[in-house]
């Protein structure tokens, strides 16, 4: 089976992961050093073609299977989904970095993908999308965002003890402060910063905080659907004598407090949001994880109670694991920095270090005074534009598909009107395809159904923030699904 | 106001934390970056000294108050805490690195701590113990673990898609794996790896894996006493229905299933221990946080089925919140796993990295061919080992105190017999005092009661994982207090 590898030519990097199931072909074997993949983006005549490059649909022959939005997949799962063999494209990436540090796209990546017998597991991802179509933008910076730590230093666990969330990187609150200000996206003035692994652990942390320890019941955790598909599971993890998932906003008609989770832009739809119960009592968190320009237009800065952002989702940093929120009252602030001192004692210096100058790195290209290096939200939103409009020329070649209209608004950081480009394609089967998932998963794409957002199964998310070939391909196929 | 805080020289590096009251004396307000710290260990003649050098509390003239294992006490707090003025330590430290990089102690730090009418918050910590003790080693070595991370690394979530904990990057398990070999203390063959922020947020994995999800109530949790602080709270943070908190585990008497927690050695005490329960339907989860060899004989790689470590304590980088499981059974990794995802959807890959440097470096330091840095444990051993001389001289010196004798146990990786020298000092206030934290507070030294590890408030908690400084002017302080 061996000569069946073409990885056991990686100088055995992979003996630990790489074998799940026999895969390639002999002439697959050989792995070049010196050929980098060379994806290039289509030119945008949207009116008369997708515009993708023939070469990668010529070479796939429609065997591999793309995973756009499915839950992880890991090895163990692979064995039972997958037939034929198995490639998992994201370890080579990460491995070809370890052999060639150049900073294009590395050349194992390009021989494996060619692999015309091989079903590729084309990345796989979480609910929230793995935003690796950022590496691109990043790797253009270059040293800018390079780090440096070394190794004595961060051996505490206290950051800033003055402070009330204690662990709290003083030079990444200065930032977070700074890149709000040039974006004009969020008020910091009299909020305090509590910083999080992600904001997902603040998430808890909100809920944690918001909640009363003596209440006689779980408070009700809402949100509109269709609303984030890790809402429930996270809330309702240890079965919280706290607080308790409730489902959708909508429909909540239960007396009492409650917390309403109001994503804008939402995920999974992009559609800019606003509280839909509006009863006494009622508790709002605002997950404003994509409310920045390269996502949907800056209208104002926001200016809530309690607001959540992420570098996954602003910069693309998702491997970080960094989150932040900006938090009005002091004893909630307080609370929510408890529960991550109980939950993870502080969050990861170095993480927060290297968010900083990452954050840095943002506001400084996007000064106006900053040519050297161009504006990271300029770049990244003409790169959603790019495939908004690719996916919606695929989607109408198709005709068995669609996905949303917004209305254009006003962006007061780009100075012009656009309309919402968000992570996520809310792409719904028309005609009598009543279970989308299914019927992609059929086509060898593998998506996030919709009945995971509390909504209809004829949805499913699909992330559009892949890497240029993964997104490229599956724009290819979905534009040859024909009704 | 201003002109007494030395702070303000210090380039306005500390606008947002500094001022929390008025603090300091005129003469003390330069801050010169030429003088560097140097305090020296005492030479050991233990049977007639405490060791301590004099000038250290000639300057301190017992005003400064010394915090050994409080609780966090945050900037806020301080105001209702400490009279007459307040110097953050800590943070001064961290700020000094900002200004002057050299690997020696910055001259800040030194010119503060002498300010002779100003208490001085001498570093505040967490119930873990802030293991700041480990700079000056890692000061020692220099570059060696020096890490530097470009801008675009780590954008994904994903580690390792083929490893069942998709988050663990590969050379930190390669190096947990290796350390194990190298000291002798875990088996790590046929087992799972599962990488987590800290050992906290392992602790909470293995209790969400170890419940039955359908139980109609939660399972007990139970630690002998005295147990981690820490324990009761983590359990019983969120009012789980899936686990709960049952006290000390010698006076357990319910039937059915439950946890037990074993800590060896033992936070607080530092005895070597085995679970006390042993009734049927008992879970065990080892916590080894502390078997590493400055604490403990290493006599027996353990082998248990769900092991607890964390770098925090091993090589001291309490600052990354890395912590790993070593995990005998599939499904309860599957679900730790499982649970890490819900929580913080992974864990920092900067930090990951950062760990298998760091743990790299240590595992060549011991290897018998290096001789270029000595052995990370033999050198932290010997700290160890004359703290503890120390601390055991001026417990007999003052005869108000005492602490456990510990038998001697051969160490297969050190290759003799020595007394455990604890992380922590377990230390009991003899004759009639009975509230032992309230009585060191009179002295100035902040400790932690008995009572919040399920035990008698005659006894407190002590880290003895401090800077040389707060160490060598707590001893000197203890040796002082006279019966």
């Amino acid at each position: 089976m061996a000569k069946n590898l073409p990885v056991f030519t990686l100088k055995h990097f992979l003996v630990r992961s790489s074998v799940i199931a026999g895969c390639g072909s002999q002439e697959e074997a050989h792995v070049s050093k010196k050929k980098h993949l060379s994806i290039s983006l289509p030119s945008l005549d949207t009116t008369t073609s997708t515009g993708i490059e023939a070469e990668a649909e010529v070479e796939d022959g429609g065997e591999r299977i793309i995973n756009l939005d499915q839950h992880i997949v890991t090895g163990l799962q692979l064995t039972f989904d997958i037939s034929f063999c198995h490639i998992i494209v994201n370890l080579f990436f990460h491995m070809a970095y370890f052999v060639d540090f150049s900073p294009t796209k590395p050349s194992v990546y390009s021989n494996l993908e060619r692999s015309p017998r091989c079903m590729l597991v084309l990345s796989t991802r979480h609910n929230g999308g793995d935003p690796t179509m950022y590496e691109k933008y990043w790797q253009q910076v270059g040293d800018k965002t390079t780090i440096v730590i070394p190794g004595w230093q961060s051996l505490s666990y206290f950051s800033d003890v003055s402070n009330l969330c204690w662990f709290l990187e003083p030079e990444f609150a200065k930032e977070v402060i700074r890149l709000h200000k040039v974006v004009g996206n969020a008020i910091t003035e009299n909020r305090h910063i509590v910083v999080g692994t992600g904001s997902t652990q603040l998430f808890q942390a909100a809920l944690y905080a918001l909640s009363a320890q003596d209440a006689s019941e779980p408070i009700s955790v809402v949100s509109a659907a269709p609303y984030y598909s890790s809402y429930p599971s996270i809330t309702d993890c240890l079965k919280s004598g706290l607080f308790k998932w409730a489902g959708d906003a909508q429909r909540f008609d239960k007396d009492g407090p409650y917390i309403e989770l109001v994503t804008s832009p939402n995920n999974p739809d992009g559609f800019v949001r606003q509280s839909v119960v509006n009863r006494s009592g009622g508790i709002l968190v605002h997950d404003l994880a994509y409310y920045w320009p390269q996502y949907t237009s800056i209208s104002f800065p926001a200016d809530h109670d309690l607001m959540l952002f992420t570098v996954s989702k602003s910069t693309g940093h998702a491997g970080m694991r960094i989150g932040w929120a900006l938090v009005k009252d002091t004893e909630v602030a307080k609370k929510m920095t408890k529960f991550i001192e109980l939950n993870t004692i502080g969050v990861s210096k170095d993480s927060q270090l290297r968010a900083a100058k990452v954050l840095k790195v943002v506001s400084d290209s996007c000064e106006p005074s900053s040519s050297e290096i161009e504006c990271f939200f300029a770049f990244n939103h003409q790169q959603m534009d790019m495939r908004w409009k690719q996916l919606r020329v695929a989607v109408k070649e198709s005709g068995l598909f669609s996905v949303p209209d917004f209305p254009p608004q006003f962006c007061t950081f780009l100075g012009r009107a656009f309309e919402p480009q968000p992570a996520f394609a809310w792409l719904k089967c028309e005609e009598d395809i009543n279970d989308c998932e299914g019927f992609l998963r059929d086509k060898k794409i593998l998506t996030r159904s919709g009945k995971h957002f509390g909504f209809s199964p004829k949805y499913v998310r699909i992330s559009i923030l892949d890497r240029d070939e993964i997104f490229n391909l599956f724009i290819h196929r979905l534009s040859k699904i024909i009704s």
